[in-house]
């Protein structure tokens, strides 16, 4: 069987994105764009993947490591330059190439398959790939002959008045064959104006001798090519719909999705809803029922049934089943919390595990700690995990119930069944059973208010 | 006068909404999208209506109660099948039917009475509602002959190519005189691909005996129906916008309005402000000059004149005039704030009263309590309300300051003028004009730093 | 050189927007509607501007001061007569003037200087500018003679049926020779329907004896007037838009850029990320290589490079470098940190300032507090700066550790290397070095559990 070859352009290093990164290493939705590309040819029937890298290579090496072989572009000579520098890789072979850009991250991944379809079909040693545009400004325009046939592809900058009135653009997209390819690339002109090689010039090349056909891909967005960050935003728009509307037709319920980011890697069941606002990415899996939002981020998060999480930050961290989550909590760097817990406001738990049924509601922060079942964590009580030297652990029984605006300074073991008093601060391992109270009586003064602050000015507004 | 029925379409499952609930039931805005259609119907001339119900129809008849009347479709054997199902109720009775899908929550409701009107001045027997689609697949055609008269309506798996290309289709909506319908509906032959009745097939079979005419929708987005949660998202941005809209131009300010989402039973004075990212929802009250969000959450809250509340959430509580509640606070289960207060970051304020001009600031927890005016509690104090068994109330004077970090142990009576002494644990009753303090004397012990813990290491960064 | 003059119409009281502010005051964006018109005059080559007020003229002149003259529309008798008013003004001098509305804020600034080049090189004395809208409803149609010349304007109620279908409607910006239009003027004729001197009728008034051009703005959008809280809501978005596309074609990458808003006066430079829901308004500046979002809402804020700030509010407040703040913090009243801090989650900050390498990562306030550097707030430490009747001041010196839940009251002196254990509060100076401790010793009671609380109840739920 025929083979098929993906020589994919990445040198360049895309000025007008105003970063220093090589452009197609550029992230959209925190994937590199290379990879959209990468992962396309990579479910397709492509044999071998030849990566024209340039600028910063070893970025784009690194993100891509042994997934696809590398040509380098020592010096930025323009498009036709770039694909030559495949040479050595490519040009015996026999089969069709795919050309593609290394900034296309929408392309359908059908394409391919349709073109390499219509190539055949059509009997082209050439098909290049455009698209109409009402607005065509900017782009190379392509130019047929009396009869339609393409006859050559100008440059915006180089197109006369007439052909600046040409709605057909090329995409930069083209299947050829692979050997013709070789042949003709070494023929290109360098361009006296910007003194390059342009990958154009193979049309008014090929076009005595060889078969020119075109594909006009009709929606014509998934084209679209990024040279900067406003088309980076536009890029990411499109994608994130794309990601929302296959959850949303799998039966998940999202308000607001336009407002609503999820990650390439999210697993979420049929049956969670999503509220505004909420951003999901990672490694992150969201069981059935579960209510997440609005306002959440969860990154490398585990959300299992029915829990419902809101106004609250998840990284790195697991939810048991039938928990909640919020407002306003932040669990984080490993943080198991079992099922049937609640997690309240302005509770912060790190690198801890709670049993079932325990509950933290408000004002709390527990970190380095191994909590039991159904502990009871007053308002304001605190697990004091650093001594301003190193961190220490604490570990606590089940039904323990420690009281408001209490410090258990660790290393420290509460033993189950404890009942710690408010406003104590302990420090010391408490046995089973026990209560434990490390705080002074109350004594009241009389007439402080008449003695002392009278008149009691009224509190600063 | 003659009478109008409405017969409702609500028997379906609705597979693609891969939820177990029967698709008229789900919410949209919180509102099931069969009482859409019946609020509609009830908002016009329509005497009597009658629910096509099926699938899981108890949560239907829990949602309508007696507002309407019930017909059971008890296999699923097609929309003409489930018409059919209301011959008991209606099939004797004068008048003139709308038959209408209960998926259309975005029908305007004044749409009934244009059809009305239109099937009166067109005399006829039948009048289908239809819509221009740009791309009609998936809808059943309308088919028309030589004359431009409606002859079929055709389902898109039915439809030969030539019919594939007409872009005129079925609503699903149909003013039909009653008693031709159900005289009509029993002739109705079994489709043989599906096994299926189809309603649809009355425009065949009433061809050349009635009078059948069109009434075309302009607006076609009102006649969309819904069946997927892809679907529901859509519909549900039409009605966010619409309700906005009409909030906008009665002299409320939005901010990013397509962040905003305002629930139906919502009442907003001209003269408030809202910003981004607001969600106002259940029986909530907004006062004039009030500005709320952005990153705000209400359900049923009251809020009143010249409040601000910022980046916080508001469950079924009050807010007093000219009181600022947030950013990040949390009022819950009936907390009714007084006016002139406020409510500041990270506090949380649960089934409590309070008077005017009383403020807590920061990092606060009150719950259960009643507080009098001028109250000023201390960063970090709390109303310790739970002992571990029960849940304790706690009483607060006038012109009392509560210190920082204090504990008030539930349950307390705290009297007029009193001053709590910052870091106590107070758990008995304090008289009026007291100081009360309960906390151990300072002790500074030299040298430390260099005895003990030299050399410092950095702190974990 | 012949000179140009603005004559700005801001005189009506904008009924449709239901607020009491004259509606080209009325603020979007945070900038009166009525700047967004001066400002571009004030760029391009008008020699003098002249806004015509009239309801509640003082709020216009006190946002606008000297930078323009002012003539006063005592009585609301329309457009005619509302540019009469600047009679005293401008009337005698030689040169073009520009009419345009003060209600719209999105006209391009290359508009005016397109404008008279096209009024000068047609050789008018008076050019219409008029739009093409689809739904010209409620607009002032153009009316054409049989040779293609403007012959009237008539507003949408005078409109005959075959007038109504005209889709050319006027913008409400004219060019015209000034001493031309002061003569015209005098002639208006009041309309009878209204009682009103229409500005309109100039043409009618000019079309025998004078050359009248037209000019047809492509980008419609920028005619917008806005009449209600719905259409500044549609203006805000426009504006919103260009400011963020313009941050983005510099080098500032956006996540959902249609969630984000920043004003006009906020500098971001190159290599800053900025993720959803965020808000960046008033004299803020923004760092390189800052990353800021999502759920952020910055005013007068001073973000030094590299520093990160998510799901926190920083209110008239400066971030040193790599800085970290939040979630959920907030920093307001001048509170200024140093480099290397983390302002962690539940952390409020107040008019203070911290040194280089502090950290309070959970659950803190410091209020009017001078931190040194590497001082390590303990979670749930508080400066008490509030004694009921004054604030005081609080002053910590550097590689100061603060125990948990640790109260401070000010006033305070803390010195360098001191330790302050958990649960204390302390009230009094403390030398350098120095351990503080102000709390009572743990005490253990045995069979607590079993004796008191047997059989604990479970947890509420």
């Amino acid at each position: 069987m025929r083979k098929t070859y993906g020589l994919v352009l990445a040198a360049g290093k895309g000025t007008r994105m105003k970063t220093d990164m090589p452009k197609c290493a550029y992230p959209i939705l925190k994937k590199p764009m290379i990879e959209y590309i990468v992962e396309k040819l990579e479910k397709t029937t492509i044999n071998e993947t030849v990566v024209v890298v340039g600028h910063k290579k070893e970025i784009l090496m690194d993100i891509l490591g042994n997934r696809v072989q590398y040509a380098e572009q020592v010096e930025q000579l323009g498009t036709g330059h770039a694909a030559l520098s495949a040479e050595s890789i490519l040009a015996d072979k026999e089969g069709v190439t795919f050309i593609l850009p290394g900034d296309m991250p929408l392309m359908e991944i059908k394409l391919t398959d349709k073109l390499l379809k219509a190539h055949d079909e059509m009997g082209n040693d050439l098909t290049v790939v455009s698209m109409v545009y009402d607005n065509p400004k900017s782009y190379g325009r392509i130019v047929r002959d009396k009869y339609g046939v393409i006859s050559a592809i100008v440059e915006d900058k180089d197109c006369t008045g007439e052909q600046k009135a040409i709605k057909e653009v090329n995409s930069g997209v083209y299947v050829i064959d692979n050997q013709i390819l070789f042949k003709i690339l070494r023929s290109i002109p360098k361009n006296e104006r910007k003194g390059e090689y342009y990958l154009t010039d193979i049309v008014s090349l090929m076009k005595h001798d060889y078969k020119i056909g075109s594909f006009v891909v009709r929606s014509a967005y998934q084209m679209m090519g990024v040279n900067d960050l406003y088309s980076v935003s536009i890029a990411e728009r499109y994608l994130r719909d794309e990601i929302n509307k296959n959850h949303m037709l799998n039966g998940v319920e999202m308000v607001s999705p336009n407002t609503i980011t999820i990650g390439h890697n999210v697993l979420i069941e049929p049956g969670v809803t999503i509220y505004p606002n909420t951003t999901i990415t990672g490694m992150s899996t969201i069981r059935e029922g579960a209510v997440i939002g609005p306002n959440t981020e969860i990154h490398n998060g585990n959300i299992d049934e029915f829990a419902e999480i809101k106004h609250s930050l998840i990284y790195d961290s697991t939810v048991g089943a039938h928990t909640t989550v919020g407002p306003f909590a932040h669990l984080r760097n490993h943080a198991v919390i079992g099922d049937h817990n609640r997690v309240g406001n302005f509770v912060e738990v790190k690198n801890s595990t709670t049993g079932s049924g325990t509950k933290a509601a408000h004002l709390s922060y527990i970190g380095d700690a191994e909590v039991g079942s159904n502990v009871n964590f007053g308002c304001g009580s605190i697990t004091v995990n650093y001594d301003g030297v190193k961190k220490h652990k604490t570990i606590i029984g089940d039904d323990v119930f420690i009281g408001c605006n209490v410090n258990m300074v660790a290393p420290l073991t509460v033993g189950d069944q404890v009942f710690i008093a408010a406003g104590s601060t302990v420090t010391e391992n408490i046995p089973k059973g026990s209560l434990s109270i490390a705080r002074n009586h109350q004594v009241n003064k009389a007439d402080y208010y008449n003695n002392l602050i009278k008149p009691k000015p009224k509190p600063e507004k």
